[in-house]
């Protein structure tokens, strides 16, 4: 039985710019997905998660065509194929944080089942393939995906991505955030589509706000490897976010909540339109993640981990 | 006895860009200032206003050194002073819309004032000079003054307003927006101030968001020649001054309210910080005006018109 965890992620600075070929800050968050998996004697594959209302299990011929846990089924038949072996299986997963919210979970399942399987197929995988593949999951069951999430869940801390580029610059700090989510679900493809349309009918002034966007992300990583306050620069974030269309009346209540409490800056993370808000708030987490919970929200203090994927 | 009246108005596009030599756009809204004016055989002038606790009166020797309705006895001074004879006066002030919410309370009566004593003391005065003397009464007791609230209680209509320019460019339309307050008073000075600060920390940010705002403001005042739909506009142009850090969640709330309600757009009008919101929603201005009074706010419907100061 191996038991392997992999973090979630906050975009902290750059979302829907970086799909306009501009820089993105993620950071993985110490809250992280557990997949616990077990070789069986049998063909059988059987999957349950805290997340779930029920245990899915099929045999191992049917791998590619059953339906349900598309990301860890895409992930099982990828290590599979990559070791050149199979297994029936037992997985369980429990996440500490909520699926569909913008905080990775999909990448961290992804990442956490292909090192569990090589784990118990004993196999190795190098850390920059084992992200590639994770890529590719996202990539096939969604059609698109970026390497953001996988690289976070799979190698932990800052990143800077630059697309693009392949090596990607990673700052090792600790910073201390509150996430508050609105319990939305939405979608990062819809959202998405509306900056292209918004961007399609004013394309000078859309460009130019994800040029200030850029600007914002580029500085934010110089002040967080110095160790300076971001505060200002995620308040402006937001704004820009809000220009661009993709906040929503939820995200702001959140927002201003965290401001009031003493957050030195607060923005919505990830694609906007429901999902989580950020709040950066060194010495005020607990007034801050009490403000967003008084507006009948779940918030968690969570720092930015330098811990990406690990067997425990 | 003669009544003058003048309109209110409202900044469409550019606020705080305007600051930094950026064009912005405003509009004279159809709520209105009116001044009664009436010549004294003595030399005692009285003021009252429905804005004022109490009616002030004083003799024609302390007209510069009383205190109370600074704009009007400043507009008196001048007018007398342009004129070149002095009278005892009654004037009996009302406006169709609240003070100190950026909507031009302090123009208008400027204005009006100073037309009405010319009228009385039949003289006579060109727009051009009227709009300069106004905002040299909005000069001497703020101590800086925009030339364009006086300029749009003057002239009425939408006027784009080039900074260095002597003439600007005035729009004739109809545009049916809808006002809502929050009621909360702010002073310009602060937030302006506020954003020079940001400036000072983030050049390069402030300045290319002034310049995306600068963008608006040019694209909107085209679609308004051409009478297209500038709501993607005015929502881009709301996200932009929150990012500059002007709104608030209070006037967030209300342009979340008015958009919910079916407007095409929505943005804080002027300094922000309070003051008020524009919805323009041009077949759904009851609904609009509903839900900001659901919010707890006073709202009107109110179309930009041509109509500049006048005698009645």
């Amino acid at each position: 039985m191996v038991l392997v965890s992999a973090p979630g992620k906050v975009i902290l600075f750059g979302e829907h710019a970086v799909v306009y070929g501009k820089p993105s800050l993620a950071g993985a968050i110490d809250k992280r997905t557990h997949v616990n998996l077990e070789a069986r004697d049998d063909d059988i594959i059987s999957i349950e998660s805290d997340a779930a209302p029920q245990r899915l299990s099929f045999s191992l011929d049917d791998l590619v065509s059953v339906e349900g846990f598309p990301y860890v089924r895409k992930a099982i038949e990828l290590a599979f194929e990559r070791i050149g072996k199979k297994s029936g299986l037992d997985i369980k997963i429990s996440s500490d944080f909520p699926p569909a919210s913008g905080l990775g979970s999909s990448a961290s399942v992804s990442i956490a089942t292909i090192l569990a399987v090589h784990e118990v197929l004993e196999s190795e995988i190098p850390y920059g393939t084992l992200a590639k593949l994770g890529h590719k999951v996202e990539f096939e069951v969604q059609g698109a995906a970026s390497p953001t999430d996988t690289a976070i869940a799979t190698f932990g801390g800052i990143l800077f991505i630059e697309p693009g580029k392949d090596e990607h610059k990673r700052i090792d700090v600790q910073l201390p955030l509150i996430v508050g989510c609105t319990g939305i679900e939405r979608s990062t493809k819809v959202l998405v589509e509306n900056v292209r349309v918004l961007r399609e009918n004013s394309p000078e002034i859309v460009d130019s706000t994800i040029e200030s966007i850029e600007k914002i992300t580029r500085m934010a990583k110089e002040k967080i490897e110095k160790g300076e306050d971001i505060g200002d620069l995620m308040n402006m974030n937001h704004g820009l976010l809000m220009a661009l269309g993709v906040s929503n009346f939820k995200l702001d209540i959140l927002v201003y909540a965290a401001r009031d409490a003493g957050a030195r800056g607060a923005k919505l993370t990830g694609a906007g339109g429901g999902g989580c808000i950020i709040a950066y708030a060194p010495d005020k987490g607990a007034q801050v993640k009490g403000a967003i919970e008084n507006c009948g929200c779940s918030a968690f203090e969570s720092a930015i981990t330098s811990v990406g994927v690990r067997v425990e």
